[in-house]
């Protein structure tokens, strides 16, 4: 049981890349927080880990680092918020064709606890191991859940999503500079993007139903808009909706949702941990247009995370985010 | 019948907004256009542009003021470029609702040839009006056409598609200020984008097919990327789909087909007069993303109307556009 | 004298307007401000206010509207902030030709404090008016006062200064839409910018000297990087400058100053309440280049208002901005 | 001489970095240019040039590329012109300090002819090796030429200029990504730039006169902006500086001089051949700002080696850039 005095001692791995800094930041004006050590992914080590005594361990490091330094972290007995995809799949099997490595902890797998804050209840408190989740997933899942059990899976379920593109990390890499991508924008990744087991996994969508995931890279810096076109099992009106939205969010300080028909828009969020989400109903109440916004460094990352931290040390969920 | 040496005598209203200025720079290089007078929305009269002997006027005015002239302008014997939504559209009936204005010729609409130039035959050679596309439905109809035999009309056509922030015209409007729009991004006209019913029309869906179309807006000045998303009837492979693109745009000079799972980006065809088309086949061939890219300046409005211009007076169709 | 438990009734006029909205926001989360009322530049009365028992005022309304309302406001005994320049200038005279309106109250020009904050000292605490200094002023002001006493008045001092497009404000102007500035850049108001006067007064440059100030657009929303070119009357070297740097802002939590040679960059402080100041010296240090950058809707206009706010009631410097 | 059926074989080294490519297009369209080969840095060879049979070869190589590699083609009995820094500089001995190498070929940097075509006369026809201006000291020098015999060299002349990122051009490093500029702004390579002797040469500027040149990079991908802050031996009105420029480029296709007191903008000259320059008075005609624009990878590297070449061979200099 924590007081309003206590303050647990944190490291983040991974503090020079753009989500570790977010995340560093935050935690440093975090009442009930102490960064005790800050390392890059390269200078990382668990001895020097060691001897920080830390509570709690922050990984924002590529996810072949995570997959391989979380085990020893657990090890040292400290707990991990792995914001990387290291240890989001249930199904070790599907590391390979996703992630490019053979998983060799499927056991973490198994104990890891998928941070979708708002989705989670008393798992977080017990957590060693939490797996935060990639930040489409998070603008998508949000965003369906609510409205799940009304998808017809008979029908493809389409995501077209536009991040901005700091989600791919700080690269020296021609194709991620500033003379290739100003004034451009592309889809990319296309059947083969990491999030897209993730999202399937977050729906519950079996072998059978279609997913369509189309990634899109946006010319700014900070931000997803994730538009998803859904088919329902049968006719339902904006009431309905916004009943469900409501139910599903009540306790929710960081997500919005809009009036029926208004649709979000990316500054809204940017800057902020919400997520923001609006509908459209079509053909008479048979088919949707979903959009979300979050911004990526945040709800789809560090202001997730440091979710996560308050209710896995019983903080009131928005300490340090507001 | 034209020869090298042929001067045509043109006329421009709406010379001062974006897609009259590009077509006005675009005429005046062109080695068989004289451009005998300009004209802003606001300046123009029957009476001035009588005095100046065009052959061929082309209007890039708001829809209502087209709708108003164009048949004033063909009474005196000239031919019209309409670079406007006021002629696209075959029913009457349609302008009510998406343009908020009766027509009052729907004599015109029959008469008018819709000029997506390479989906045009003899018409553009006996037009005297012709209805240039949309900028939208340009960059989808290339790209749906030629495998819209294929499309599975039972199920949805989600086109989700992003513009930049021209297509809107210049506009004194605090939600298309630059401080509104910079590193900001959303979709707008669910439902109710006056391009909706051109791409119905324009791909002979009938009243059952079901059409989602979500433009949203991007934030840079020119260019359009349309993602499309389609059930196919039956499946097919990359060969057949590059064999129907081929056979469509053999001789389309300024339509580029990309290799089998390429997808074109937004920067290779900004300030050109091409549309690239690349596609994605999903669920064993029985599914596709189809991505186009467009100027929407250009081929979404100037040059498209120039091809026609060519075709019309017998010019080769890539004359003043290389 | 005020108590960690004190709060103070705020009032926002024109708190819809980019730097009104960030003030709003700030004192929202202001341990010691109730934000009591806030009105548009077009919705607030006198009136209105006189009814809200506000004891502080923040104007974030026009020059003119400022010059006719605070007066008015002092008289119904509150304390006023003034955003705007209308109460900046100590001479009256200047106001028609730089301002275009003549002033009615130069005794107030005379009893306003001029609250750029660092160089202030009791007086905010007496002060019933704070004329809150210009953004471009501020920069500037900030980086030359600690070194004005080196600068050569017979020789020009030469500011080249670039401020993103939300200096200008909430507009409805062509000249100011997104398609007209993306991607842009150019110079304005030479020899005609209101902060012009306002420089001169603050380096406290007599008639003679020559002050070349040129104010240039920059495509991006928030920030100015001021550039100052100066001559010394002796040689310096980076030690006494950074003396005298570190010296001046011993005691301000806002100000950065950069190691000797390094220069600071635009995204250092956007999104923070802070200025860094970094220099060059050139011709064996008789000469320097001088690069200041703010966020000019926080230490340029939002979080600099509250810095005053805090030193007049006795709260600490920093507190609600960090 | 050459008549309007002749084809001058080209062939262009570094054809794939930015200002390579814009000029692999332009020579393309060039009704008397034939481009027989084209080399990426990388693959270059004075082999494979030699049987191209070229007649004259571009150089958009690396500086150390171009110095060693032109004497070659050099000894090949072709012509060069190089777009480089490698031939810039009369002096020999500046080259390691501003170049970081030393220049093996001394000779050479008496023999080229300095490209800024407006100021060439009979030399380039007579040309082996042309060094194509910097883009910086295009934009400077074009400005500044005219009235360089006004300006007082007692009083330091001081440069403000900003530039697209595309200057730097095609780079992996992060501080050229997108994530890291937009947005942002920043002064770099104050007292370091090669560009700095460059404009001291071509302004003919003493060793005792001061220059002070700044560049900045701006969050765009084209274009220069320079603004010049001079001061005059004496006084002079508009008409006289109007009266100058008149004069100078009477001739210049490619320079336009604005009214008096109007200033350029960055979005007059993108991705056209231009230099737009304008000027405003200060100090009673004592003292100027003059502000000039060019899009850097066309007047300031491409557009202006085919100037260049158009006189080398003495074809009209508009010859394919129009």
């Amino acid at each position: 049981m924590t007081t309003s005095s206590t303050s647990i001692r944190t490291a983040v791995a991974g503090a020079t890349g753009y989500a570790g800094a977010e995340l560093t930041t935050i935690l440093r004006r975090h009442p009930h927080a102490e960064v005790v050590a800050e390392y890059s992914s390269e200078s990382f080590s668990v001895d020097a880990l060691a001897s920080s005594h830390a509570e709690v361990v922050f990984l924002a490091t590529p996810n072949e680092v995570s997959a391989e330094i979380a085990p020893k972290i657990l090890g040292l007995g400290m707990k991990v918020v792995d914001l990387s995809g290291a240890f989001r799949l249930r199904q070790a099997g599907l590391y390979p064709k996703w992630y490019g490595f053979a998983h060799e902890h499927p056991e973490l797998l198994d104990e890891a606890a998928y941070g979708l804050t708002e989705w989670c209840n008393g798992e977080l408190k017990k957590a060693r191991l939490v797996a935060n989740p990639g930040c489409y997933p998070t603008s998508i899942l949000l965003a369906l859940r609510p409205v799940a059990f009304l998808i017809d899976r008979e029908q493809p379920v389409i995501i077209d999503a536009k991040s901005g593109v700091s989600g791919a990390g700080k690269k020296a890499d021609v194709s991620y500079s500033f003379a290739e991508l100003f004034g451009n924008f592309k889809a990319y990744g296309v059947g083969s993007h990491r999030h897209e087991p993730e999202i399937r996994q977050g729906l519950h969508l079996g072998e059978k139903a279609t997913l369509v995931f189309v990634p899109h890279l946006l010319p700014t810096v900070r931000g997803i808009l994730s538009t998803m076109h859904v088919g329902f099992t049968h006719s339902v009106n904006d009431e309905e909706i916004a009943e469900m939205y409501a139910k599903a969010y009540a306790n929710a300080p960081f997500v919005k949702i809009l009036e029926p028909g208004r649709l979000p828009e990316l500054k809204d969020v940017v800057n902020t941990p919400r997520c923001d989400i609006g509908w459209r109903l079509l053909q008479g109440g048979r088919r949707a247009v979903i959009v979300s916004v979050i911004d990526n460094l945040l709800k789809g990352a560090a202001s997730q995370a440091v979710q996560n931290f308050n209710r896995m040390y019983g903080f009131p969920e928005t300490e340090g985010l507001q």
